[in-house]
């Protein structure tokens, strides 16, 4: 169903869903703005509405063409190039933007067996935020915990670095990275934490399901007080002269870790 | 040396080395911009002037505590902050930039068995190039060939984002991706590419040196005819679901699974 004119009231509520977290919250969405991103959604049965960015009068063929089949169920609004591009927060915004449904998690429906937890302690950065959930999708993660503290996951730059990760990886956005681990040591899952020297190789460390992986800020890596409820630490040694890992890097090398080592017991 | 009142000349020439390629080539240097890189080029004495941000007026020891000790024979200029801040292509400014020496490395000078080599076919995003730079150094990779059809490796947020691996890691720009391959097949380096489907899963490859990893664009992956050229090409099985990895975490989860299996034959 295209609607070429779109109500004034629809580029309101689109522009309050990109830039306001608490109405995100309060609807249970987040806006994808990759036509890529909303071709999973579609996908995934996901997305409520798209906004489309007008020029040549787009058409069911140019829209499909687009972004794969749309059910016709779900309203198409078409923007005249200088409302959608004022609206977007990218520079050179793509052709689609659609409000996807989304919900945080909540940590007892999650399958701590399955894949390791990440549980982010204060990361800032969004990409770094969204490159994790990216990986975490990849290396069969069972959840990320990104809660206050840590960049908001609704965020339409970590929506972007995330790709479609976030549409299948359960995120738990309640608990601050203290709580997390209080919660995930209560239901008998390990927290794991980065450091630079001493502690366990983590090529050499035992990573038996459940298990989770917590990562810190990165300028100053985990916090202290959480540090000290750790049930392990791991080091990543690093070529001589090297100074840091980035986190989501650092990241990837763990968690695709435990993913070849647990691979054989069908995780 | 503090000069408070940085003489126009010294602002025009930091002005064209951050925003234009050639200035930067023609004088052999780069500009960071972080105040941690900015340290890490002066450990490695690399710095060639620096320009602080005024405010309080800086002092040799406001310097020290931002930078670390600073050569007397290296230059300080003072600028105000509307000029500082109108030079610099970061939206939030840290307190200093400074001028760096830095030159591609040519490809005879590398060392190809003392770790992997990273080819770079058309990768497109400076972020995605400053961490597969940072990823080399942190896990021993030889060189990186970042050449035409790749984002500039010395472009401002290449180097924000590679932090002060830029200046340990060789770079060679000077070789596309397929003259790289060519060239480096010439020296009996294998040359590897990764793909979603098929071929060998990447931890049961045999990674002996010397071997370079072939990684490509975000969206097209790696060309065709470049394809065709290399020696072996391996997958990273996904968790069912997954669409994608991001080419810097690809990267990253080859090279430390290399360091991984080469570190006990001294690599």
């Amino acid at each position: 169903m295209i609607e070429v004119a779109a109500a004034n009231s629809n580029v309101m509520r689109l522009r309050r869903l990109l830039r306001r977290r608490d109405a995100r919250e309060s609807e249970g969405c987040i806006v994808v703005e990759a036509t890529q991103g909303i071709a999973e959604a579609l996908r995934a049965q996901r997305v409520e509405s798209i906004f489309v960015r007008g020029g040549n009068r787009p058409t069911d063929e140019s829209i499909e063409a687009l972004l794969g089949p749309v059910d016709p169920g779900i309203p198409i609004y078409v923007l005249d190039q200088k409302t959608f591009d004022g609206v977007a927060t990218t520079v050179t915004p793509q052709a689609a933007m659609a409000v996807v449904s989304w919900r945080a998690a909540a940590i007892d429906d999650i399958a701590f067996d399955r894949g390791p937890a990440i549980v982010l302690d204060g990361v800032a950065d969004p990409g770094n935020v969204g490159t994790i959930v990216r990986i975490a999708d990849a290396a069969g993660a069972c959840a990320v915990f990104a809660g206050p503290g840590t960049v908001d996951v609704t965020a339409s730059k970590v929506v972007r670095s995330a790709a479609g990760s976030l549409l299948r990886v359960p995120v738990v956005t309640s608990l601050s990275a203290a709580a997390a681990v209080v919660a995930l040591r209560v239901r008998s899952v390990r927290c794991v934490g980065t450091v630079a020297h001493g502690a366990t190789a983590y090529d050499e460390f035992d990573w038996s399901m459940p298990v989770a992986l917590v990562m810190g800020n990165e300028a100053h890596g985990i916090d202290d007080a959480i540090a000290e409820m750790l049930d392990a630490e791991v080091r990543i040694d690093m070529a001589p002269g090297a100074e840091s890992l980035n986190v989501a890097t650092a990241c990837a090398v763990l968690a695709f870790e435990i993913r070849r080592r647990t691979k054989g017991s069908g995780a």
